[in-house]
C-alpha cells in the first residue's frame, strides 16, 4: 500500500461536502438559477468584507482563464511568473480562452514575482503596435513552490499594476493554504486584486472552484463566457453546494490548516534539504535518485522534481501516521 | 408545490450514481489516469459492439463542441438543423471551440434533417475560397422536438456525409431516449457516425457526459483539446464513475424508458394538440395562454413555446401521480 | 476579345492613382508613420464634415472585419442581410477576426435590411447566456444587389441600433456608387454610422480601402488589430497615396458616376428583365441559359446568377462602345 | 537632409517592379486567377529546383503566420529564437493566425538557434496534455542580427525537426541577403524546410512577399486561410507581377548583393565595435549615446539598440556617397 504525497488533487471529498451535495438532490432550477448558486455572491461578499460576485466552474484552469478574460483583450498579454501554472500546466488554455493573447514570463524567487521583476520583464516593450502590450498581472497564491505572498507584497504588486493600467488576477488554487499560513483575514490578502480563482477542489471539494470578482460588474460578461466555454453545468446546484459547504464554518480554513500542518511536520524533518520555505502544503527538497528510490521502497508516493529533487504534497486528509512515517524516513536519509 | 415538467436538466441524481461516486472517494490517480476513467473505452466498445474511445466532460455543450473539433477546421462549417441545440442554445460555444468555424442552417420537419434538406442547404456553395465549405454534419438524436431518427435515416445521412467527405456528429443529449424508443441495439443507430455526444446528465447522472469516438485515433487530439478548454477535471474519477454506473446493467436504458413512458402517457391525453410525434421524453402541444395559465394554476411547471404552445419534459424520476395528474388536466382542457 | 462585365474588381488603376503612388516612391517612415498615412484622418474629416479617424487596409474583407472588431466581442453577433458580403463571400473572415462571433441573418428586399426585418431577426433571442446576443448591425451601401439606402433609411436603422445598444457598420465597397446615385453630401449617408468600410479598389485604386471610424477613439484599438492581422504593410505610404488621390478633386465620385452611368445605360436596354432597381453599377437581369450563351457568343463576359439570371457589373473605366454594344445586344434578345 | 539607415522597409520600389506592375494594368481575372498569379508555382519551382507552390501576401507577418498555420494546430507551439520577429515584432499575429498556439523561446548566438538550443528549450516538456507540445520550428534567414545560417546548419535543424515530427519554417524576410552572402544555389539553403516566407518588400518590391510551400499539397489549405484573413487582394495581379519582376533575371539577388555590399563597407569601418558578424544588410555596433548623437548631427538616421548600441540597415538603393560618408564617420568616431 502506497502512502500518497503525490498531489492534493487526488484527495478525498470531505464528508460535509458530500452531505451538502446530497441535500440539493431534488429538482431545482437548472444551470445557475438554483438557490445555492444564487447565494454565492452574498457568501463571498461576507467572507471578503466587500461586495463581490462569484461564479462556480469545475476546474482551476477554467477559473484562471475566465478570470483573465475579464481583463485581457485578444491582442494583449498577461505578465506571470515563468513557472506559473497558467504557463506550465494548463495545456495552452490561456491562449484558447484569451483568443491568442500572450503570456509574458517574469522571474522571481520561489515562483513569486515582485514589482521589480515585473518591471524588468515589461521594460523593453515599446508602446507601439508591433509589440504585444500587457493588460494584466497574474500571481499565484500560494506560489507554485508553496510560498505565500504577504499582504504588503500583494499590495505592492497591485500598486504596480494600477500604475500601469493593468488588471490583477490571483490564481488561488491554494488560496486557503496561504490564508491559513498568514493567519489574517481573507480580505487582507486580496486588496487590489480584481479577480481571484478561489480553489476548493484540492482542499476537500469534488469539482467546484469559484471565480471571485471584486468588480461585480464583470460578472455578466463572465457568465456569457462561461456558457460559451461549455462550463455552465446544467445541475449547477451541485457545484454551488460544494462551495457553500466549504465556506460554512470556515471548513476551507480548517482543511488548509490540516494540510499545512502536515507539510510543516515533513519540512521539520527535511532540514536543510528544503529548496523553498514551506509555507503551504508543498515540500520541495533536494533528494538524490538513490534517496528517492529508498523512500519509494518504504511505500511513499511523490513526484520527482528534475534530477535531484522531489516534490511532496500534503492534502487535507493526510493520514497522521503516514506523515509521521515520512518525517521519520526523511530524518533517517 | 410545483409538479415539474420544465426540464430533465433539473432532475435528481440516481441512487446508483451516488453509490458509484462514493465508491471512488479514495485517493486515485488525478485527472483521467484513474481506474474508472481508463475503463471507459472498453465499456463503450462493448456497448456499441465496435472499438471506440470515450472521454468524459461535464456538459453537453462541451461534448458537442469538442466532438466537432475533431472534424472541422477553423475555416470550415458544420451543417446542422436551424433549431439545433448547437445553434440555438450553446451561447456561441461552437464558434469558440472551432475557432470561428460556421454553422450552416438546414431545414427539416421536427428539427430533423434529411439528405434532401442537407443537399439543399449546401447546394449553393461554390467550391472556392470565398465561401466557407462544410466539413461535418451534426444531427440531434432525439431531435430538439423529441423526434427520433430511425437507423435507416441515420444511414442515409451518413451516406450523404461520406459522399461529400464530411464527418458526422450525433448530439445525443437524449440518445438514451432515442434508443429506448427504437428498441434496437445502440450500435444500429450510430452506423456511419464518427462521434457521439452521449448524454447522461438529463437521464440520472450529475455532471458527466461522454464523447464517444468511433475512430479511436481521434482520442489523443481530443484529450489535448479537452485540457485546453479547462474540461479536464482533476478528480475525474467522479465523472467516470457516474458514466460506468449508468452503463451498468443498462441503467441508462431503464431510466430513458421511464421518462419516455411518462411522456407517452401525457401525449396520449394531449390528443390532436400534439405539434410533433412524441418519440422521446418531450411533448410539444398547442395550448393557448389561457390554457397554460389554467395548467399552471393547477400546479404544473413547464415552458411556453412561443405564443400558442407549451413544452413539457419528463425526467427519469417523473412522479407517476404527477404524470397522471397532468394527463387528466390536459384531457380536461 | 472579351467585353468584360464580370467584376469591377478586375478594372484598371486610374492614372491619377499611379501618379500619386509614384510620387511617394522615396524613403519615408515605414508602416503608417509616413506623411500620406498621417494625412488620412484630416482628409476624411473634411469629406464627412465631422471628426473621424481613418486606416488603410488592402482588402474590403479586412476593412469590414476590422471595423466590426471595434464593436463585437467574441461572444457576440452581427445582424446582417442573408446575402451580405460578410456572410457569403469573405471565406469566414468575420469568424476569424471576431474570434468566433456569429452572423445573424436578416431578410430584406434587394439585400437591404430594414428596422422591421432587423427586429424580426432578433425578436426570438432571449436575453440569457444560452443565446448569442447581437452587438452590431452591418449594412451594405450599395447593397449586394446594387440598391442604395437613402439617408432616411440609414437613419432609421441607426435609430434601431442605438435603441438596442448595437454598433452600426456600413460595408461601403461601393459607397462611392451610392453617393453618386444619391447626389447628397457623403456625411448625410453616414449619420449614425459608427464605422464605414470605404471602398476604393473597385473604383480605380489598386490595393487600398479605408476604414473610417466616426468615433476616432476606436482607432488605437484597430491599429493594434490591424498589425495583429498582418495588415500593417511596411510601405504604407503607397496605400495612403492611393486613397488621397481618389479623394483629391472628388475622383472617387467622378469614377462612380461613370460606372453608374454605364449601368444605367445597360439597365435602360434591359427593360423588365431587371430583377432589382439599378441604382449603382450592378445589373441583375432575368436571362435564360440560351440567352446567356448568345450574349457570350457576342463577346460579353459576365457571371451567371443562379439558373435564370445574370449579373453584369460596370467599372469606372467601362468602354463606351462595349456598354453600347451590350445595351444593343440586350435590347435585341 | 537625412541619410537613412533606419530600415530597408522604407526603401524605394525598383524601376523593374514598377514596369511590371504597369504591364498588368488591364482587366484580368480578379483575386489570384490572373495569369501572373498562376505563374508563381512554376517560377519558384524553377528557382528552387523542386516542385513547390507559392502564394503572394502583402506583409511578412502574414507570410510567416500563414506558413506556420500549415504546421501548427491551435493547441500546439512553435519553437523560435527569443528575439525572433514573430515573437518580438508582429504584434501577436502568431497568436491570432494560429488561434492561440504558443511560441516557445529558444536561445542562441546572434539570434540563431541550433539543434542544441532547440533541444534544451524543449527538453523539459512532458509528453502529456498539461503541457503545450511543439509542432514546428521557425528560423529566420538572415537572422534578426543579420547573421546567416549555412546550408549545413539548416540541414542540422531540419534533421532535429524531422526526428521529432516538427515542421520547419524559414522566415526569409531577408532570404535574398542570405543567399547573396552564401553564394550558393537557393535550393541548397532550404533543404528540409517545409515553408519559406520569401521576402521581397525590403529588397525592392512594393507590397508582395511570397509563401513558398515545398509540400505543394498545403497550398489549398493556405488559400482558404489567406482569404479568411482578408489577405486575398482582388487585384492580385499587381502583387504577382512584383514577385515575377524580382525573380526575372535574378533581380532579387542583384539587389541583395547591393545592400550586402553597403553593409560590408560600413562594417569594415566599424572595426571591433561590431556586436555580430555582418553577413547580410544589418550592422549592429557598440556606440555610446554621445557617439550616436554625433552621428545624427552629421545627418545619419538609424535606430538605437538598447543603451549602448545602434542598428544600421542598408537597402538595395543605398546611395554610395551616403554609405561612404557613414563609413568615414564611423572610422572617425
Amino acid at each position: 500500500m502506497v502512502m500518497q504525497f503525490l498531489s492534493d488533487n487526488a484527495a478525498a471529498v470531505h464528508p460535509q461536502v458530500w452531505k451538502a451535495m446530497q441535500a440539493v438532490d431534488r429538482a431545482d432550477a437548472p444551470y445557475d438559477n438554483d438557490a445555492p448558486s444564487r447565494a454565492l455572491d452574498a457568501a463571498f461578499s461576507t467572507l471578503f468584507g466587500r461586495e463581490c460576485a462569484a461564479l462556480w466552474v469545475a476546474s482551476g484552469t477554467a477559473a484562471n482563464c475566465l478570470a483573465l478574460a475579464s481583463m485581457v483583450p485578444p491582442h494583449g498579454a498577461v505578465l506571470c511568473h515563468r513557472e506559473a501554472h497558467i504557463e506550465m500546466d494548463e495545456g495552452g488554455a490561456p491562449g484558447f480562452f484569451l483568443h491568442g493573447a500572450k503570456l509574458m514570463l517574469v522571474e522571481g524567487e520561489s515562483a513569486k514575482v515582485t514589482p521589480a521583476t515585473l518591471a524588468r520583464a515589461s521594460a523593453g516593450i515599446r508602446d507601439d503596435v508591433h509589440q504585444v502590450q500587457p493588460h494584466a498581472v497574474s500571481i499565484t497564491q500560494a506560489s507554485e513552490y508553496g510560498c505565500v505572498y504577504r499582504p504588503d507584497e500583494v499590495a505592492a504588486i497591485a500598486a504596480f499594476a494600477k500604475a500601469r493600467g493593468l488588471g490583477l488576477h490571483m490564481d488561488g488554487a491554494r488560496f486557503a493554504n496561504a490564508v491559513a499560513f498568514l493567519g489574517c483575514a481573507p480580505g487582507e490578502v486580496v486588496a487590489g486584486v480584481d479577480a481571484l480563482s478561489f480553489g476548493f477542489i484540492k482542499n476537500g471539494a469534488m469539482s467546484a472552484e469559484a471565480i471571485v470578482l471584486f468588480d461585480p460588474e464583470q460578472a455578466a460578461l463572465l457568465r456569457y463566457r462561461r456558457k460559451r466555454a461549455g462550463h455552465l453545468q446544467s445541475k449547477g446546484r451541485f457545484l454551488a453546494a460544494q462551495i457553500l459547504a466549504m465556506l460554512e464554518g470556515d471548513l476551507w480554513l480548517a482543511n488548509a490548516r490540516a494540510s499545512n500542518a502536515a507539510a510543516a511536520e515533513i519540512a521539520g524533518a527535511a532540514g536543510d534539504r528544503l529548496l523553498h520555505p514551506v509555507e503551504a502544503n508543498e515540500v520541495f527538497l533536494a533528494c538524490t535518485p538513490a534517496e528517492r528510490a529508498a523512500l519509494r521502497a518504504q511505500g511513499f508516493g511523490f513526484y520527482d522534481w528534475g534530477e535531484d529533487a522531489a516534490r511532496l504534497v500534503t492534502a487535507w486528509d493526510a493520514a497522521p501516521d503516514h506523515v509521521a512515517a515520512l518525517a521519520r524516513a526523511l530524518a533517517a536519509l
